[in-house]
């Protein structure tokens, strides 16, 4: 396998566009599409959110009634289709079937994303628009325009892909566009997400190996602590390759290759999340077991008093530990300990700075801590020292910034 | 009953003072003393977080082995105590022990709390000094000063009080003391209270008052979600008015009116919260059970994006419903309805807006929705519409001064 690529080229069967069609005032690329030559197994991940957008539950239907047939998926900015009712539904449905009439294929075979401000109906006129000039626009190579044509308060597109070669020297492509920025909370990770591969999936493999990466990957990334009404990720498979996933060995590359192309995608959106400044990579380590470590690293990763404290460069590691405190689990602070170092490094224990160990801070020099905390990617570990299980999350500061992007989205 | 006064007059029994010990840098009082000319009837509430500090720990063993006979509480400020292992623990029972020689009482009989940064170690010399200017100043009627020495990043002093008359024309007072600000959230509310009576209560009759009377004040508070490592409320009965609480009818009256307490005190820790700017009373009713109409509340209350939205004015109904849509709790969307109202008010239905209904936003005027999120103090009613349960709790906006109150406070 290649190492993960933030651009997309080569992935066969697919053409994608991005198009201005007068949703975002400023004339940006405000809507997306991708079409696959050949029908795809498809999967989805949505929203564990009890309000549902009204694309969310459409593309649970048509992938329940159509898991092997879907060849498009159009995407719109500014107007999340959700609290909407029956004219949202009817709206999605007319998107759905707008793109069929370009696609020529069934209103079945297309799935809808919406993103943007909840309660307000679709502007038809515009989606319309949108779909005739996307359609025009399809091509192989436009993946960047696809990326850009789903951004809502991204500041930057995101894309991620891989080639994976086979043992018989054959290769295949996964590759995928996201969007993120606010929202962004484990359960399920509150984004919108485009996978595609040119490989071929056996029926139901799309679903297992999605939900597999996305556990993984979207599912552990914390922005803000907030779950959407639209969270969606797709993974379509349509075969243009010939290569077939198949044993069990095929199998394990391709859920490697995916669960990559996922994570690259993911820790992107954190570090574009609103008004990040600083990226952390946050391990719970010796804890009882693994749904423990994540309800801590959850907590710790929704603190504002943490968040605020790693904005300010403050080593301020009491807040995690008083966070951790408060998770839910059984903990003995005298066998706790938590380390920083700056960056991805401090693999070893010994290439970190330990700040606390035996429920007391250690006698650590205040300014290497204040050095970790002022680099812009740290990595935190708190060991339980009560088990084995350990769980990785990837989130980010609470920032000035991140309060006037959300005081004012909607104006 | 009086109404709640904002002030502290006429309590029997009691001396209070504020002293300056060194402890904040800029001569505000740090540091506060509360001392009964006889033994009290003791109660507290603790935090629920697993990491507790040496002052919480020291506190439940000395309420737990003399219930009946405290005679003062020391708080500090500055310093959390917490995350300091066996010297911390050795600390607080340092500072009681100051305490008890001034007094003249055993150290048993001495209560102390800290606030401030977690993981140092108490300075012992500026407590000592705390403990001896605070014992020198005791007064009647220096309740102000003591509610200034226990403050940290508040504004204002918290003070309130109630004088109850019995049936037979006596009277007695509650009083109380708080401090609150950041890391305020249920589960206990996050922060630091001391209420006194010189009414005389049964043991036992303190403990459980408190906590109920905390259930429906104290722990009904958001400001941002955290829970400390130091959460108290403590009473104090001395029983020297002479009045006896006995009967049911005179428990009924002293729970009513120590409830009314703790309210107060609890609304203007919410008032004064870090960086608010607007104060939100939030209802959740026809809730299957209390349980989950406090479980959405509570997500809505920590939601970073329906906070910034309050912040920003911005009428962004539809952030509290997918809020209250990832609170964990079965929701028909269809079914709910939210309404908003300036100030207090909007007791009836009609003297409120309707926002959002049967699934879908109401046809309501954007100006008049406006115009309530602007105002200050505003009221929500999120109805599930699919129960009889209903709870209320107070929170306030996210504002960019509580990101730079936090991102910077222990420098």
């Amino acid at each position: 396998m290649t190492g993960v690529q933030p651009t997309i080229e080569g992935v066969l069967g697919f053409k994608v566009a991005g198009a201005h069609c007068g949703l975002k005032a400023d004339g940006a690329l405000d809507f997306a599409l991708i079409v696959s030559d050949r029908p795809c197994v498809a999967g989805g991940v949505f929203t564990r959110n009890q309000v549902k957008a009204a694309p969310v539950l459409l593309n649970q239907a048509h992938i329940q009634k159509n898991p092997n047939g879907i060849r498009a998926v159009a995407v719109n900015t500014r107007c999340a289709n959700a609290c909407t009712g029956q004219q949202g539904a009817d709206n999605a449905l007319a998107m759905a079937r707008l793109v069929a009439g370009r696609v020529n294929c069934a209103v079945e075979d297309v799935l809808v994303m919406s993103t943007g401000v909840i309660g307000t109906q679709l502007p038809m006129d515009k989606i319309g628009l949108g779909v005739e000039l996307a359609s025009a626009a399809l091509d192989e190579s436009r993946w960047h325009d696809a990326a850009l044509g789903i951004m809502t308060t991204d500041t930057r597109p995101k894309l991620a892909s891989v080639t994976v070669q086979t043992d018989d020297g054959r290769e295949y492509h996964i590759a995928g566009i996201a969007k993120g920025s606010g929202m962004i909370a484990p359960n399920m990770a509150t984004m919108l997400s485009v996978i595609v591969t040119d490989a071929a999936l056996e029926t139901d493999q799309a679903y297992l190996h999605l939900r597999q990466a996305s556990d993984s990957s979207f599912n552990r990334i914390v922005v803000d602590g907030d779950m959407s009404t639209n969270d969606t990720v797709l993974l379509l498979a349509n075969g243009a390759s010939g290569v077939s996933i198949a044993s069990a060995r095929e199998q394990a590359a391709f859920l490697e290759a995916l669960t990559e192309v996922s994570q690259s995608l993911a820790q992107r959106i954190v570090r574009d999340g609103e008004g990040v400044t600083k990226f952390i990579t946050l391990w719970i380590t010796e804890a009882p077991d693994q749904e423990s470590a994540l309800k801590i690293a959850n907590t710790i990763a929704t603190s504002p008093l943490v968040k605020t404290a790693f904005y300010g460069g403050d080593a301020n590691w009491g807040r995690i530990v008083a966070a951790a405190g408060r998770a839910g689990v059984p903990l003995q602070p005298e066998q706790m300990r938590l380390w920083m170092a700056s960056g991805q490094g401090g693999e070893s224990p010994d290439d970190r700075l330990l700040l606390y160990s035996e429920g007391v801070p250690t006698d650590y020099s205040e300014e290497a801590a204040t050095g970790i905390m002022r680099s812009d990617d740290i990595t935190v570990w708190l060991s339980c020292g009560s088990g084995a299980a350990a769980a990785v999350i990837w989130t980010c500061d609470l920032s000035h910034d991140y309060v006037s992007i959300n005081g004012h989205y909607r104006s």
